[in-house]
């Protein structure tokens, strides 16, 4: 990007049935969102046009493509990634709806695949009906990785007004938390935190909190034995590596004294450890990035909303926070790569008399 | 308690190395604290005063009284429990001093369980210490129950400004909260709950959010079959004895949204789910409550702070809290019981023609 260049954001648009295309709507309705952004947004102006008629955002205007390649800079673009009339039902699940959900996202991955779009937003999708429909990935993140023809592994980072919270497991049930919390895995996401926190966000010297997988941490051992006999040596082997990493630490202490302050990054051992108190922090404005890609991509921390959709209620400073986020990211790893295409050698020492 | 009499507060001094009594000392070195309460201490005068120099709070005055019928209304009592000279090291392990912590919990619950103080607020302990000196109880919940010669089931309900969490499994491996999570557990806890809002809390119709075991509550089942097949049978179930409970909520999002704030009571299925996002919201003023005793116990929802202890940079938020919780909760159960003494019999409805 240069100065004159704006960020290229390719959009998704996600559940047609959900909140996406009005969080979108919402946050490109203030212009001064699209001063250094041009949003792509992958749908068909006849969608786009009946959310904005519901929700009665009829004033902002979008420009409809046939390519992403005949975007307008400073506009919000709407390709046309189909030509059918779409029924659309706010707030009723999508069902065979979500065929054109799976269109969005891959005409969307292309472009950023190829370079036509700079970094990628994703709206939020419903999973099952997504699935139903022939879609073969549990998400967004693993499509993306095997777009990527990338087997490296991934993180899920949520990234919120100082606080940036990774997780070691994922979306699997709880049951099976502690048997997939082993020193190997903390290991590898730890390594690929710092590395995106050097990488993607600019850090110099990334300080890593890891949680505790009990309560209290396991209280010396009373409590369970995974934090004293895999986080520990985990934490240890990570500060032998040079990589500054602290705990275990309680998890409600940690969060409840504030000490996420002192971390750029927080290494929680699963989901509803690190996000529900994420989001409590966060309120409503947390972004979703995935590490380990070798695209950006980022997401609001939120679901399809479909409680709300058709309503006009939907927050859209989620949707926003990810768009600058993404900018963000993409200028951090700018800056990096710059910064390490010809590193000066570092200096031999001149020792005497050996 | 009429009016001009003040509630007498019970408070064991917890752990003599920790920040206990500097909390203590903090909390009632406002004598406003004293216009409707009188603190009585169980320590001895010595170990008080020890604590008052370390931390330059000399001004703070107590009375040292044999007994607690000894203590003069509205003045910081402190009853001395021992007589013998301890040598303290504030920051460090008690050890053998835990021993003291012990002589201190045990006189002033038995003047809890004899009347002769109204609610009893307890400073943190270490547990594994006061074990190894012979306390046969996880905590102080277990050890209050086993006084109180109570089979029934305790519910610890974490209180926040306008955010109450109980969670359904309490201190126990991560690895055994699925296992853990049956239906009946559910059940029994969402009762007890209700009834201590009812009571305890003064609220006329409870309503309570349920948290779902798994993230996003199991997604569908994708994620975990616990919500589904437990937690939501036991939603329907206390829906049909008339508890307002509605549920499986994923935490996450839960917190995220905000959507606490319409509910009287948060029922979590594990320690960190409920104890984390509560910790992060409540910015160190969260109360811990022992619901189903018969007596009334509070405290502060922090630990025995070594790491700050005889610094002076405890904060006594937590502790002061605990103080007017009790308070409230014991304004509480009076109304409640007077409510109920003798209450209008409900009129027959005359039904013609059966």
């Amino acid at each position: 990007m240069s100065e004159t260049k704006t960020l290229r954001v390719g959009i998704s648009c996600g559940d047609l049935n959900g909140i996406g295309l009005e969080v979108i709507l919402k946050t490109f309705e203030d212009n001064r969102m699209m001063q250094d952004v041009t949003p792509i947004v992958y749908a068909s102006s006849h969608v786009v046009s009946h959310h904005r008629k519901v929700l009665g955002l009829e004033e902002v205007q979008f420009h409809g493509v046939d390519h992403s390649s005949d975007a307008l800079p400073r506009k919000l673009n709407v390709v046309n990634v189909w030509a059918e009339e779409l029924e659309l039902d706010l707030g009723k699940p999508s069902g065979k709806l979500s065929e054109y959900s799976i269109k969005s996202l891959e005409a969307a991955a292309n472009d950023l695949a190829t370079g036509k779009v700079d970094v990628l937003v994703t709206a939020p999708i419903d999973k099952n009906s997504m699935q139903a429909s022939g879609f073969a990935f549990p998400g967004h993140t693993e499509f993306l990785a095997h777009m990527a023809g990338s087997d490296n592994p991934v993180l899920m980072i949520l990234v919120g007004d100082g606080l940036r919270v990774g997780t070691v497991t994922g979306h699997i049930p709880l049951k099976d938390v502690a048997d997939s919390v082993t020193t190997e895995r903390i290991l590898s996401k730890a390594r690929l935190f710092h590395q995106s926190l050097l990488r993607d966000f600019g850090v110099a010297s990334p300080r890593i909190a890891v949680l505790g997988l009990n309560p209290h941490a396991g209280d010396g051992g009373t409590l369970g034995s995974e934090d004293r006999e895999r986080i520990l040596p985990a934490v240890r082997k990570l500060n032998d590596e040079g990589i500054l990493a602290m705990g275990p630490f309680a998890a409600d202490g940690f969060f409840g004294s504030g000490g996420y302050k002192h971390f750029d990054g927080v290494l929680a051992m699963y989901h509803d450890q690190g996000l529900a108190p994420f989001k409590a922090l966060s309120f409503g404005n947390g972004v979703n990035f995935t590490a380990g890609l070798p695209v950006v991509r980022t997401s609001p921390d939120h679901g399809t909303g479909l409680d709300i959709a058709g309503k006009g209620e939907a927050d859209p400073g989620s949707f926003r926070q990810a768009v600058w986020s993404a900018g963000d990211i993409m200028h951090h790893r700018e800056v990096y790569k710059a910064m390490n295409v010809n590193p000066l050698q570092p200096q031999k020492k001149e020792r005497g008399g050996e």
